[in-house]
Order: C-alpha cells, then structure tokens, then sequence
C-alpha cells in the first residue's frame, strides 16, 4: 500500500502560502508533509493547523528546507527571487523536485537557479493556471495558421484594483500571436484605441482593457477575418488556480530527468 | 377587406434605400407604394422591380415626392439633410407620416422638421435599432438602481474600416449611464486605458473598442460589483436591422396626433 | 461622533454564517455586535474571533437571541424555517430589523412572520443578490417591451456538483419573462432541446442548462429578434454575494416603517 | 503581367451559387471566367452579369462544364451529388481543380470522386468555414491536453428555423472532443439536460442548443475545470463564409499534385 507523495510549502504564511497549503490538503494525490516559513517567524515549531486556526496536522512550521525537502516529493515556492535561490538549492541537495511560482528574477539568479537544475527537476513559469498556458500555444498555433485577413484583438477584464494595462498574460498572450506570425509584437500593438483612429491597419494587434468590481481575471483573444471570428477565452474562476497549477507540475515532476521545465512541459506541449 | 399600409422609401437606389425596400416588401403588415429618387436619377418612370434587377412590381419611381406620399401610411427616408427638410414638408402636405433616420442635422433644418411636425407625424432616431433604444433605456435605469459600488463599462465590436472610437452609439450608452447617476459624461468618462493607469477611480465610466473583421456592431454595458456582475448587451446579426426599425416606427404612427417622436415613444417607452 | 449601525448574524457557526460574519466585518459601514447559535452549541459563551480561529473580536456568542437583537440595527438570518420563525419573534419584541434569506417555509411559518412584520421591519427574498433581483426585473420589462418577433431563451451555467436543470434562478426569469408576455410559463417553456424538434415555436421561451467545473453561477436571459439580440445576463464572481445583499437590505431598513419587504423595495425597483 | 486565376462557379443561380459568384467577383485574387448550370435553364447562353440584374460581365452562363472548366483553375460546386460526379468526371478530363461543398453522397459517388482525384486536385469538406475546420483541430488537441478534470460542455446558437438539435457542427466538434480523449462520443454525450439530473458525470461531453431570431451559427466548446474555463468559440458573422473558403481552398490548389484534400490540408493543419 502507497501513499500519496509528500508535498512541502514554502512561505506558508503568506497568502499564497496558504492557498497552497489549502489546496495540497484538499487533494487525494498528494499529501502536505512539510511548511516552511523564514527564521525568526513567529509560527516557526508550531504546528501549521492550529496556527491557521484550526485543529492539529502534525505537520511542524520549520526554517530548515533541507531538512523539509528531504524525502518530499516536490516543495511548491511562491515567495521572493532570493529566498527561492535558497530553496533551489537545497532542492538540488536533497533532490526533491522545485515548483517555482516566484516573479522578478536577475539574471545571476537564473543562472543559480539553472545550475540546481542540473541536480534536480525545476518547474518554473510566470503564469502557473494550465488554462492561460495553453491559451498562450494555442494562440501562436492559431496566429500561424491564418493570416492577416484576421485581425487579432486580445481584450482582458480584471478588477478594478489593478493599477496597470494592458494585463502582463495580455501581453503574452501578444507576444505569442506576433510570434506566430513572425513579427515583432511593438510593431504592431495597438493600445489604448481613441479618438479619430481612422481605419485599423491590416497587421495590427489590438488591446482593449476592462476594469471593474472583482473580475478574477479573463482574457479573449480574436480572430476576427470575413464573416467570422475565432475566439480564444480564458476564465479564471477563482484565485485557486495558479495553487492548483503549481500541484499538477509537483506531480508530473516525479521521475522526470534533472533539468530546468516550465508549464507547457507539463501539459505536454512542450 | 382592408390592405396592409402603403408605404414610400425614399432614395431608392442608394444602399439604405434598397434595404428599406426589401424589408417592406418582405412584411405582410406593410406595402410598398412608392419608390422616390432626385430628379435627374435615370431610374426615374422606370419600374422599381426591373430598377432591381428583379421582376416587375407596378411601382414607378418618381421624383414628384408629394404625388407618391399622397394616400401613403409613412415615408421611409435615410437620405441626406435638405433631402429630408423638403421631403418633411411634403408629408406635412398629405398628412403622410415621415420616419426619418437621416443624421447631421442643423440648427434650421431641425426647426424646419418641427414645423412639418405640427401637421403630420415625424418619428425622427439616430439609431432606429430597436435593440439599442431600447438598451439605452436600461442602462439609464440601472445606473439609476445601482450606486457607484458598480463600475460601469462601455465595450464595442466593430468592423476593421470604422474610423473612430468609441462608436456613436458607445457614447450615447454612456450619457444614459452618466444621466442616470446625475454626473456628466465628460467628468467621469476613461477612455483609451493604456499604460500605468493606477486602480480604478470610482465612479468613472470606462470605454473599450474593439475592432476587427466584418463584426456588424456589438455593445456591452457592464455593471462590475463586488461579487457580480450585470451585463446589458446588444449584437447587431445584420444590416437590416434600422430598416426594421423604420418599418415598426411607420405602422405605429397609424392614428397618431401630429407631433414629433423618437423611437422610445414607438417602444412605448417613452 | 456616531458609529456604524449594529448588525448581529444567526447561525454563526454555518457556511452562511460565516460568510455573513466576514462581510459585515469587512465593512466600514456597519459593525457587527452579535453572533447567536443555537442552545447547546460549542461556541456559545466563547468569542466569535476565537472560534473561528483568529484574534479575539469581543463579540460572544449566545443562544439568546433577543439579547442580542436588542439596540442593534438588523439580524441577518439564513437558517432553517423554525430557527427564522422564532427570530422574527425576537425582532418583533425588540424592534430590529430581519434580514431573511432562508428558505422553504410552509404557510403557518409565513403568516406567523407577517405577525411578526407588523411591529418590525422585516426583509425576505429567495435570492439575495442584488444582480439577480434587477435582472427579474428587467426581463420581465423587456418582455413587455418586444413582442414575439423576438424569442426568449434562459441560459444558464453553474458548476458539476449541481443536481437540478434548469436552475431555480432561470425559472424565475422564466416566470418573469412570461408574466410580461401575459402568459403562463408552463404553456410556452421549451426545455431539453434535442434531436429533430422542428422549427422553434413563435412565443416559446427556451431554456439550456450548461454544468462544469467551478462555475459560480452565470444566467443570459436573450431576446433574439430579426437581425439583433438584446442579451440581460448576470454573473456571480463570488460566492459572497447573497451576504453582501443581506447587509445591503440590514442597512436600508433603517428608519422605514415596519412591514414585510422584498429586495425590489431594497433597490427602489418594487 | 500576369492575370489572377480563373474560377468557374457550377449552379450559378441557386443561393449558394449566386454568394460564389459574389465572392469571387469581389477578391482581386481571383477572376471568374465562367458559370455553369444545368440544360434547359433559362440562364443557358445569357450574360451573367444581365441574369443577376445588373451590368454585362462578359461570362456567358453554359451548361457544357469541360468547355467552362478547360483552362480555369478550380471550380467551386455546392450542387447535388450526381451533378458533382459529373463535374468531378470534367475536372479530371481538363486539369482544373474541383473544389466540393456538395454534402449527401453515397458510397459510389465517393468512389466516382477517388477516382477523378487521381487525375485532378479535389478539396472535399463538409464545411468549409476556415474557422469552424480549425475550432475542430483546436478541439481535439485541448480534448487531449486536458484531463477529465475539465468538463467539456458544446453550446450552439442558430436561428429559429433550423429543425434539429444539436447542430452537425457541434456534433462535429463533439466527435473532435471524444477522439482527443480517446472514448465514443455516443459513450458519453449529455443531450437535452433537464429536470433532476443529479450531478455531472465525470468524463461526460454536454451539449446545449439555443434557438432565436437569426443568428447565422455560434459554437462554444467549453472547457470548464477546476477554477478556470478555456473557451474555443466560434461566430458566424455572415452568410459569405463558406464561399470564402471555397475560393482560399482554390487558390490554394494550384500546383498541388493530383488527390483528394480537406480544408485542414487547405488551412496548413492536416
């Protein structure tokens, strides 16, 4: 008889923490065998169930990774550039697998996080909802294949706390419909349409941004040719996802040769 | 035994006014009995129906807009200001009903229509899509219902060969959302959102345009909350849609007192 | 210097409860001053903030309801019938407010609640949410409105765990939307189109149900008429919905005249 | 200088005919230099241009089809499957390529095209529409990406006169869904939801039906897991579709090698 693999948590109080902690326990595939929090945090010995408030886990918040990841399956990390720098490595000590949800790296973190890939399996992407990367491919795919009798117009709604436009996954989801038809995405964005435009320049990508209430996040791209269109939607429904995509790539890591993967890797298309 | 309403189209040859004529023609509520152009047209004393390519229909274009209208329920006119001002006058001769969906009106012409308007019915729409009047209706109402925990949002599809932004049409919607709220459209209106942006400013009223292929016309009017959303939508199908419109507007004219209207008095909205 | 009216829940400790709880706690327009839970129950006596695992509140649960009722504003309710019928009686004797959304009441249970509305103001709706409200409205205006060139179809999506097609919301609509076609729903519903079922019938309203994943809940009411379509329809982002509307009913009932209300009164649409 | 190809259209005066024409006529990539109906109709041996009612175009109507075919680069031909066959049988003798929107054959009519495509280019589909072709190949790569934790529901919308349910075209996309999972659609469609259905089964491919005014075709295939929904979505804009995809498959045929294509060979994607 087997047990599900061991999943470890890193920044386990943090928001994102928690909905990773929330979102492993829930899971029937995997099981919460470690938290980690930084030295000097207060839940540091504790046990993390009843510091979330609820009844005991046996599963004690420590500030050591290595001793966390030894034996897990995968530690999921959402914290900050330098902290997962750390956590790579001592992934790559103990060979547990790294899911990496972290943003905002330099370079020479890259370069230290590839050098523990070569110990290890490493899961990194911006974006860790399946749905917004396989709309990411299909897009490119679609881009390719039909041409600028289309015109592609991507349109992004999210809440009305979002301080920039068009949205970073707009973007990249432009720079993959630019990509497929190979040209450079700033020659071609059209953002912020107003006024007098005259009529839209065949070739062009169109960006439209909708702000309101609590929208999680959806995004549309259109292709938009004679008589019909194409549209590419994505729907987030709740803020689980990106905790959820983070799983599904601890999971697929298992048995998987050392190196650096990201999300399309997981999804198989690669 | 009665006969449906003989109708008149006015500018028969242009692209409006052959879609008129086949809405009429269509409609077993109405008639066609007329068929009007300028003088000098070379489809003048000719039969409407062979005019068309088609069969004949007994209809004989005329340039004398007063013969044709005299006996006649209502004129279909989308022509051009002047046109309009003096077709106006011969329905105010006949007692015909004159159902303009003409645009760019001066000062003068607009009080030349009125004084027409004191002998016959004038039924006069920027827009004689049901549909759209009647979203218009709305929009005021729950911006009225609803405080400014929702966000407003105007969207817009059109054609790639639209050359301004946002549609008349968008901004109509959106002084029925400032009108329903008490605010001025100007003061609240954000248009063109690109860049840094920072979060949303409450109670502005958002614009997006979108545009691409051979979209006919589609317009979104949303009410972002926290937690919901309520989405007032209209999609244009096809071309014939302000033909429809002018037909519904003439047969509810029947029995009027003269004056002028608008199509929410058709809808009854009024 | 005046503070933020009173707000006490009901049934604290429940799904409902607890989603209440946190609303009115978010809120800088209302204070809550009271959590009840029924005799015997394991929180009754403790702080509410520690029960549910957080820093303490100063709020102690009691199974006395009428103490806690007494010199605050509104109870918000969703229990059970009997537990609702008995807390009207407790507002009634105190002069608070009555937020209902429970459900399920036989006749007895509602004519001992109207009792109870003669001495205090009293809310109730089957749907909380003001969206859904509004949007009944609408349709039922629309349909009025458009005559049977324009067909009706209810569609509605929520997520796999749902047992019941069409849902009770789109029903509702339905109802709405008959009543102001002045017809009955039964004689026109047309659900579970498939296979060869003929051209669609003049005057029908159509129904289709949509079930996958977490889908919070989404209703389109579609008027689709020649050449054009007006499309209501209301989306729920999250599931706080029905506690925000409850809040929203506590704190207009302030200052109105005993009496039994619905949500159209709340909106100023009844 | 060189002159755009030459495209023959067969059934010239039917509807479909008729759209052909218009299509080619229209693109400057093209050049129509015949039409072709069957003996004894009146459009026998009269211009074109003069049958449709408007100005001379120079191509006399024939019916002898290997006169109008020889030279010509395709024919575009949405008849009747004998008339098919024997325009295939034309095709072959004069090199031109036959490009077939004819839907209904037999097994011998398969058979009697096979072997006309070993001697001419034929591109056969059942529709023609670019974006509907690639929705399909768009579906089956999702289908396979995802897992059943993602539920696949197939929405449609058309017009109040079409008699069945779901549309050939959902069904398509429904066959599409069930290859990429590898299962019988008939194993596991979901049609006609209504009434007490308990909840989704997992694995189930769902379809839903919507029925109004004169919507010319929108398909959704939704993807819908746990937290997200990725939409494939499809919208016919206008009628002119699939005679737009006649005219790209006849382009794209010159210097193609003899055999029987489809539209995924057309689009790059077979």
């Amino acid at each position: 008889m087997t047990q599900p693999p061991g999943i470890v948590v890193t920044g386990a109080s943090g928001r994102m923490g928690r909905m990773l902690i929330e979102t492993v326990t829930a899971s029937d595939r995997a099981r919460l065998t470690g938290a980690v929090e930084r030295s000097g945090h207060d839940w540091i010995g504790r046990d993390l169930g009843t510091c979330l408030g609820g009844p005991e886990t046996g599963v004690i918040v420590t500030d050591d990774a290595a001793a966390a990841f030894a034996g897990a399956q995968a530690a999921l990390d959402f914290t900050a550039p330098s902290a997962t720098v750390a956590f790579a490595r001592a992934a790559a000590e103990t060979g547990c697998a790294h899911v990496i949800g972290t943003t905002g790296f330099g370079k020479e973190d890259l370069s230290a996080i590839a050098g523990s890939a070569k110990k290890t399996v490493i899961v990194r992407a911006g974006n860790m909802s399946l749905g917004v990367n396989l709309l990411t491919m299909l897009t490119r795919k679609v881009a390719e294949a039909l041409d600028e009798d289309f015109d592609i117009e991507i349109v992004e709604s999210h809440h009305n706390r979002k301080v920039d436009a068009p949205s970073g996954t707009a973007l990249m989801l432009g720079e993959a419909a630019a990509a497929g038809r190979g040209v450079a995405l700033d020659d071609v964005a059209d953002r912020g349409r107003d006024g007098i435009t005259g009529a839209r320049k065949r070739g062009d990508i169109g960006f439209a941004a909708i702000r309101g209430g609590g929208i999680v996040g959806e995004h549309d791209v259109i292709f938009a040719g004679p008589g019909e269109r194409i549209v590419l939607r994505h729907i987030a429904d709740d803020r689980g996802l990106f905790a959820r995509g983070a799983l599904r790539a601890a999971l697929w890591a298992h048995g998987k040769a050392p190196g650096e993967y990201d999300m399309l890797d997981v999804l198989g298309l690669g």
